[in-house]
């Protein structure tokens, strides 16, 4: 009765991956598994912008583990976790604590904030669907009380979304599509809103094909995305922004200020005293953490480096589930008393990013680009095979998104 | 080509079926007829706490001005009355000025706040489109904070209704059904959420059948509304409320507190100089201003005693379209030449106070008593009534309340 104990923190991409591959992969008396998440639901990150902007309901994004989870095989602890203790083989919780033989850590990330000033205070971040819900909210609520204000008051109107990378490209697309939904229940005139998107780097997407990323540009605009490259936003007040570029500054009224230009590996993982940078673990060709023979790090606080280039992987979910893959077969290994642990080879099918309503570009398999409803229609089977794979045919069918002319 | 104008302020109740009584009575070569609203839209403000709760959406209760009137006949002048000056016979607009040879004030009521401390700083009114849709939206903004809060806040999840007169109760029963749907989409217990009805008389709906109230409360409380009777409301802050009874205070933790305990006429009515009491003035038999043979005064500002009692009918919906009738009856003869102007006698068919879905008691006909579903029923006729007087049965069927089940 001795079963060694497995701990996984995090019900996210990884932590639900890794939760379902070990309960198929072992028998019930091989080994105690226990699933510690905030919530008793999985959400998908990558689908959070749209919760955020209002044109994917939350309950679309998430689903309950207990769907898919086996909770006579996995015990799920509904808990904040607090600390991790890796010399003692503990992990605290808010309520409750526990001990470990196998720990995996899926905790996700941490918006980076790179000290701005009035960015914690005054800016949102779509972290989870708490957060998400709550722009949604936030947004609607200055549309409605635009027109009860005695004076005009534009930062009720403007919506300003830090950084230009995948999240806040994916997100100004779909609020493109939002905003006239929202000026019509709210009796705004469209050309008194601005959606504006703020980048340091001199260009969109940044890293990603020239000619796609001017699809993209071109594709924004066209619907009243307004770019504002190489510039940096400086301070976040209560009703403004103010940024600066080629060192001229500029004060722009927005009470909605949306900061999606930076992630970040856990503090908690940091404070842990894991070797890492920026709550990142560089870790191991089998997924484990620098010294700890029993800890696996995974998704978003993991680093692995991609050898060809010297770079690390940008974390991904596709990478996050690859990588629960790898660690789910690895802690199969080493309970059955072998050791010669999988090595972490990433599979990269490809990176697709949605422009909104029946739009996306991407590169698929190696440098096929791809352009408008197709790359939209690729984002969903992408999406699919995830819901697939999570949870089979019934996640697919109650979750999927099947209407390829529009969600 | 010397054709007596008509001004109508105000598009209620009042001024919108004097308006369509005048372009159906009066030749186009009789009168130039101007309507002076501030929107484009007409709205019913007794389904107003419906918007405000979130149980009906603002486009069933406003309608179209140019949908019911015809805009050939009649000049629409969409501004924002300033001041009238009924010695110069001018009305001065916020972008513009108006000259009458006959004029109908139909302005609308304004909350009468007591001078209660922080009331208007902190507390919203159910007064038009824009304010009820900014209460729907201000409490579900409140509901998807809670889950992003640190710590617990009661404030934002308890619903303070100051008054519990009529549109105070009618809109707590709609609150008790919107709730639940509430707590659904922001994952908040239900038991968390209070919804209360605060009233400075000992009992709800003052002067009204006993065993009706009593019906009211007991449906009230057991959809969870608790009832504050005998109770002041003495100041409202930014996350609290402070009541009074029996000389002992308490504070209660409110960021969501609705002002529906009083009514007063419109401010201009009173900055004109017309003789009122709290901006509502006693109106002759034949509803014309005292000393001011060319203005008529309906609805919220006019002032009608009951002979009967020797107090004065409350400021309804139905009082104000009889009021209407009466004064498109009484221009006309003026324009006429004629000089014998119709008497005002009100037809009081009855009062109906809904409660929420399929829910409602009512006294008509003089004296029978109506409860429950037969009474919400009755509610829908004496609507749906309205909509066939102001547009005919093309407004009936676009807007009219069918569902006798529900909405």
């Amino acid at each position: 009765m001795n079963r060694p104990k497995i701990v996984i923190l995090g019900a996210g991409y990884g932590g639900m991956i890794s939760t379902v591959k070990l309960q198929k992969m072992l028998g019930a008396n091989e080994a105690d598994i226990t699933l510690v998440n905030k919530h008793n639901y999985h959400y998908q990150t990558t689908w959070l912008h749209e919760n955020a902007a209002g044109t994917l309901h939350q309950d679309r994004t998430r689903i309950k583990i207990s769907d898919v989870v086996d909770l006579n095989r996995v015990n799920l602890v509904q808990d904040t976790v607090v600390s991790i203790h890796q010399d003692e083989k503990k992990v605290k919780l808010e309520n409750g604590e526990l001990t470990y033989d196998y720990l995996i850590v899926g905790l996700g990330f941490e918006a980076a904030t790179f000290g701005i000033q009035g960015l914690l205070e005054h800016a949102f971040t779509i972290s989870n669907i708490n957060s998400s819900r709550l722009i949604r909210e936030h947004i609607e609520y200055n549309f409605a009380r635009y027109n009860n204000e005695k004076e005009e008051r534009p930062e009720l109107l403007n919506i300003v979304v830090g950084g230009a990378g995948f999240t806040g490209i994916e997100f100004v697309g779909e609020l493109a599509n939002r905003v006239p939904e929202l000026c019509e229940e709210y009796d705004i005139p469209r050309e008194k809103v601005r959606i504006l998107n703020v980048e340091a780097a001199p260009t969109a997407l940044p890293g990603f094909d020239e000619e796609l990323v001017e699809y993209a540009m071109n594709l924004l605009e066209g619907k009243g995305v307004e770019f504002k490259l190489g510039t940096m936003l400086k301070e976040v007040t209560n009703n403004s922004i103010i940024v600066e570029k080629d060192e001229q500054r500029e004060e722009i009224p927005s009470s909605n200020v949306i900061w999606a230009a930076g992630v970040r590996g856990n503090s908690i993982v940091e404070e842990a005293g894991f070797e890492s940078a920026r709550g990142r673990v560089k870790v191991g060709d089998d997924l484990r953490a620098p010294g700890y023979d029993d800890v696996f790090i995974i998704g978003d606080c993991a680093l692995v480096m991609d050898k060809e280039n010297d770079r690390p992987y940008p974390p991904t979910a596709q990478i996050a589930i690859q990588e629960a893959e790898t660690t789910a077969h690895n802690i199969k290994t080493l309970i059955n008393g072998g050791d010669h642990l999988e090595k972490f080879v990433p599979d990269l099918k490809g990176t697709v990013a949605s422009l909104g309503e029946g739009q996306a570009i991407g590169v698929v398999f190696g440098g096929k680009k791809l352009f408008g409803w197709t790359a939209s229609v690729m984002k969903k089977v992408i999406d699919n095979r995830y819901l697939l794979k999570l949870g089979g045919v019934g996640l697919l069918l109650k979750k999927g998104k099947f209407n390829i002319f529009t969600k």
